[in-house]
């Protein structure tokens, strides 16, 4: 496997990724994918590195996903999460990072429930000359880009299984839907889909969109969000206009507290409303398939037995996906420092 | 070693293990348990597989003893417990396990406070036609599977260390004391120590024993269980014509809860009337066992004395049998995998 | 590498380190030092071996350096936090660490909260004939005595990095700063610097000092202590004094709920009198190093500014000899057992 195009030392944000990384990324995981096919699902990339798990903010299943993926490049995992830290001691993250550093850490991998934290340790090891690459597995409300890269592999792998490329989405009308103001994954997603050259349709009530769309929603009109040039960015207040031919629609998870801090009225009407359906189905492109970067709240962001019919949902090939991905992306980063 | 008799996919129960199952699981694990003597404790037989436990009931006990079965067999593992899961998001336990699933989990080992939960998980996997096995560690009140087959594996080595296996127990007279009616380890138990041949002789109060029992309950006459074909089973209100010539004595964990619920007056009494104590074993056979799956409340169940004392005690053995025990049932499922 | 002089089983306390002892940890951390600056930071030592982290006082950070240092050496590694135990079920603490021992576990790495539960795990295990080994990971306001070796390396690889022994430290001057009166990192660090001719000078306020030191303070006067022959200790109730000529300045961490203890009048007025700041510096030789066991409160024990000072600041060299301590403590214990 080439990385000659790979000059990325930390992966923060997908904000700008080129469309040569993006197919890097694509082409690594495909390889993974096929060693997660063996038996030995294992390959000695890694022997002898150390990925630390860094998570601030607690989430199994993406600290799982990291920590097998590490395992299968055959490196040494530590997990620390902030129930059994130091931070109740007083320590500032900073602190805690530099720790794992001095101990002799090659990978970090770090989330955080403020935006920027990931971006601010990088700074920092960077500033200090160090080696070690930051991997933000979430931070805040800013970006998720690991879950941005699976699910755009598991569309990509969808079209074309053999040679996923980002050149494949041109022109595919894609449709993600919920609390777009909250959800770094839909910040993640809106960066590489619309570099993909697709159509990329938000749709949500008013209260869950940033406030700079504002200007651009028009329940009736569907307008190009200027601030990303040449991406094909749409924004609607309603569901229907979002799905009507839509070739993929990726729900995103809807925090209950959301409720409470009154953006919502409930979660049923957010479901007659918002909810992905059999009925509202119709409106899509009859071999449409249905993303969610989960854990689902069923029967709130998507009818129970829709996410578990495998003619549409694509929810269990994206957590697959996230496993050739994250190898993927270790690898990238761990060789390139291997080189220098 | 040959797994040739080996066909079970999950264990789940011992309700239908056959002797063939058990001498096959007896044997493996004494081989296992030879391997652990070395000074270099591990075999390649799982490399590069994943074994994920599945822990929605914390017990650090049971995860170390499959943690380190899986990884003496070089499998890779991966930890999950509820504490720091998303069930607190709102995701299903079901959804939970397709997540490891998809994940490219090939063992989960799942315990749960509910009875019947790895079942149902099991039952969804095949039914999706995926070869993912399940492992039980323990459902609700239910069975713990393991628990009863290191249970015999400690018993059969100790009447022939070099070929334990069933029929060495026949005759044998095995007194399992205590709370029998929460005990999934009473359960599990009883399923593999009347499949031996043994008579087992179950002494606990009316309050801690199923309803079930009622009808057949005679303080002082005893008699065979007829829902059990063939086995020989039989129930006590008192501790000593249980003891009476017991070769083992198996004592159960009394869950402190009880107490709270009526069920018992106080630990003093319930210790006066049936804990295990060196002058109860008066009644017993000369060289007999003591059994406790721990952990053990000093004092209570049994005394602290006898606990401690390696001429009765097979405490700190049955621990030992434990990770062999686990090693077979990961290897033997986890192989029977492999061919197919 | 030799370890021909090393007949420690243990290791619980600095107290009884021959200067051989301390030697031959020197010597095997400088090798280990040099296997970490290696692209594959891995040697086979302890391959099959199991190291148990059984931690009843959490500590992500000397957790996670205890199994890095493992994994390096290719041991398994399992976790216990107090947490998730089943301390809470009733167990002695003696019972949980008698079931690592029967599970197999060939190395106990133990932290407690209260002083003497490593030794008393350890003189169990010995009565017991048992052939595990016993490492204190801190023990109440006992000793942590890796922490001791892990400073100890720190101080001797600055003089002279190719061989660092003992006889560097001859005569230098070393004041340890803080809360002595808690300090099992201060107790395990007289032992070792005194044993290395070194003039260690504590300063505290009196109410942060041991009351076996009473009779030997003196605000003006400097005083040897008697108890410990031949070992050159000094005790000051102000800052100044014991930073005059330093050659190294080592400040203790300050539990914060000491103010609540009425110890302290405050955290500003403590900075004040014991913090180390760039002004306070001036009393020490020019090539001052300063260290801190860590978590850092800064601006507490130490200016913010000069903690991150690479001039001045040796914390994260500590962190990174951590690694290399316990990997030479570990291996040395580790390769003892593998010989009988």
């Amino acid at each position: 496997m080439s990385t000659t195009t790979w000059n990325r030392h930390h992966i923060l944000s997908l904000a700008d990724f080129t469309p040569i990384e993006y197919d890097t990324v694509l082409k690594a995981a495909a390889s993974f994918r096929e060693v997660l096919s063996r038996r030995t699902k294992k390959v000695p990339a890694l022997q002898g590195q150390v990925v630390a798990n860094l998570f601030f903010e607690s989430s199994t299943r993406t600290r799982s996903s990291f920590e097998l993926a590490a395992k299968r490049l055959s490196a040494d995992t530590l997990n620390f999460t902030s129930a059994t830290s130091s931070m109740t001691k007083g320590e500032t993250i900073l602190d805690t990072a530099k720790t794992y550093l001095a101990m002799g850490c090659d990978i970090m991998v770090i989330r955080h429930k403020e935006a920027g934290v990931p971006s601010a340790i990088a700074a920092e090891l960077d500033r200090l000359g160090e080696r070690v690459s930051v991997l933000n597995a979430g931070d805040g409300q800013h970006e998720h880009p690991s879950q941005g890269l699976l699910d755009l592999f598991t569309i990509c792998t969808l079209i074309d299984p053999i040679e996923p490329r980002l050149e494949l989405l041109k022109d595919k009308k894609i449709a993600i839907v919920g609390d777009i103001l909250h959800s770094r994954v839909a910040r993640s997603n809106i960066w590489s889909l619309t570099a993909s050259g697709a159509e990329v349709h938000l749709a949500a009530p008013p209260t869950l969109l940033p406030k700079w769309f504002a200007d651009f929603v028009n329940d009736e009109e569907i307008k190009e969000i200027d601030q990303i040039p040449n991406r094909k960015l749409f924004v609607h207040w309603h569901l229907e206009p979002a799905l009507r031919d839509a070739d993929f629609v990726m729900t995103l998870r809807l925090q209950k507290e959301r409720m409470t801090a009154n953006l919502l009225p409930s979660l049923r009407e957010y479901h007659q409303l918002f909810g992905i359906t059999r009925s509202q189905l119709k409106h899509c492109k009859p071999n449409v398939k249905i993303l969610h970067p989960g854990p689902v709240n069923r029967g709130v962001e998507i009818s129970s037995d829709l996410m578990d019919d495998p003619e549409f949902s694509l929810i269990q090939t994206q957590v697959t996906s996230g496993v050739a991905v994250r190898m993927a992306l270790l690898y990238l980063i761990g060789s390139g420092k291997a080189v220098g």
